[in-house]
């Protein structure tokens, strides 16, 4: 049977501010630059989900999109979408929320959420030209 | 002479919050909904900024895109880049930050700005599904 | 008051064939070629509805931009999204499905939905190349 | 000698319905929903293939570009391209044509029809949100 | 009768460098900068025509698009494609190939091409960020 | 500790023409076609660069984003941006200017750049719709 990836793209937009607080107020100020901007500042995220699997041989697919859409939706976008990311999103406690972190943070949240298929990679565009990628290595 | 419009895209990236504070917490909430979250979210705001005027017949422009980009620049990018716009944005003091007043509000900080040609249009796209467009009129 | 343009982005899959039946089969297929194609075809269609009105003073909206969607959504997307265009969708009974006539009958569908603002442009993009705009002239 | 991956986009326009003769009609509706539709509905495909191979010495070209896309114009475009996929499209049937499985058939039209160098991947975009990707595991 | 708006967008790849003949080097260097590099450098130039007519009642098409990219891919993209703009296209010589200066002699190779419609707009993006329109006026 | 991948994407304006000097003009012009033109043409050239690493457990970040950009528009493009590539640039000095030829150059000024982690992939758009990816395989 043949292995298909399949990808599904969603987005919400948040607020964030990079800032470690266990390290002094400076260090934050010359590591961060302007995303350590006290009040924040925003982004619109697209997230790209992609999971691997083969084709069911009865419905000619490795999952329902709308199936994928809804996971994504209940398990990462509802959690995050119109938040600020610091504040208010269980996963990202204890963490900055860089892109790397986020990325890793949404892994965990939906890793374990498929059955007919598994989680591959997970793509996370900050801005359309900046983005991190994690694929559970 | 030829009537012309040159367009510089920017961007740039902000949380807000839309709420109205001279009204109570219910309307805002009702009025804003998720947009309304007391922490804020935000967005990677594309600017568009369209200037309209003859070509000078020695350098064959209108204006020199790098000029106009670096107007737009110093007049709007580097007062609302990675800021939360409510409370650190002085043209936007008094207002709610709704894609609408924003380009509003940065018409009046470009309208003067331009001698060889006149500003004719703001787009401003919120997220990629969204935007508002001011002339002057 | 300034008057601004607020814009919402919405799309719609759907099949068309690109036909008229009061001309014989031999002219169709000369006037459409391959869209001519008996069991037709489809696209991804984009369609970017735009309103003009004054923001209002108290929320800073022309029109809520969820509002906006829903009659969008109600009386256009739920009527022609996973159709055929030829053969299920009231407004274009009797007219040949190209982009000009699909936005001209959108057209009609929303002018009359909005009261805070009005309608002032409609663009269909059939595909990323190809678009028709109509605006009620 | 370096191995490198050339990727050239086509697209085409076609009309599908997601169903399985096989099994019944609630069956059916209840596992494609709106895709389902009888008369079918229709996207604006965008299909991304990708060779591996190392550039020739003289050339600098791991493929001409061109060629190419003439495999591609040949072996699938044109066959696919203002179709009903379902009933026109030879490769497609006894198969739901899912994302999943039109990448998997694409996959044997075009793996063999490269000598300077191999298929890598296919890509195929359903919509802008959604795609399958097939590399011949 | 309703009076639509149609675009079709091309594209073309070409060299050009920013010189103005009359004025001395040092000048040329200040005026263009990095523009004025006298090897030249290129661009993927993104060119969008738009015309405006009533759909005609019998085939509901303003102009068949694959007529309308036919007259612009002869009078237009076959004589700049691949090419030096500043040496190798005759409409551009005498002037300096700015967008403004490239956008207006496309205006006068397309304005007469048209019978069942008027030529109402050509948008053209030298880069991604930068664009110039002209409508004739 | 996770392996996370992140991406930057930048751009340059250059000319090039595809041409190999070792080879007469009869064969040249066969090989390239349009792309032979003596005079040269360009393009927008998309660069992404992908780095592969271990997030930092006090910053969050595989690499700071500013970084990666700096070390990039240091080693490439400021040699390259509004250039002719066939003529004016050190590392593509006796190789014909392909994509392939140029990501595979890129690579090398650009491999051993890094500290904190390592390079994993340079991705060139030529065009929209043709790229070339290389991996130091």
């Amino acid at each position: 049977m043949p292995l298909v990836y399949v990808t599904r793209h969603l987005h919400f937009s948040a607020a964030h501010r990079l800032h470690n607080e266990s390290i002094d107020a400076e260090t934050n100020a010359a590591l961060y630059g302007a995303c350590n901007n006290p009040l924040g500042h925003g982004h619109n995220y697209e997230l790209e989900v992609t999971v691997a699997g083969e084709p069911d041989p009865v419905t000619g697919m490795v999952i329902d999109l709308k199936e994928l859409k809804d996971i994504v939706q209940r398990e990462v976008i509802d959690r995050v979408d119109h938040r600020f990311l610091n504040y208010e999103v269980e996963c990202l406690q204890g963490v900055v929320p860089t892109a790397e972190n986020i990325v890793v943070a949404f892994w965990h949240l939906l890793k374990d959420q498929f059955t007919s298929c598994r989680l591959y990679e997970l793509k996370l565009y900050e801005t359309p030209r900046n983005m991190a990628v994690y694929r559970g290595e």
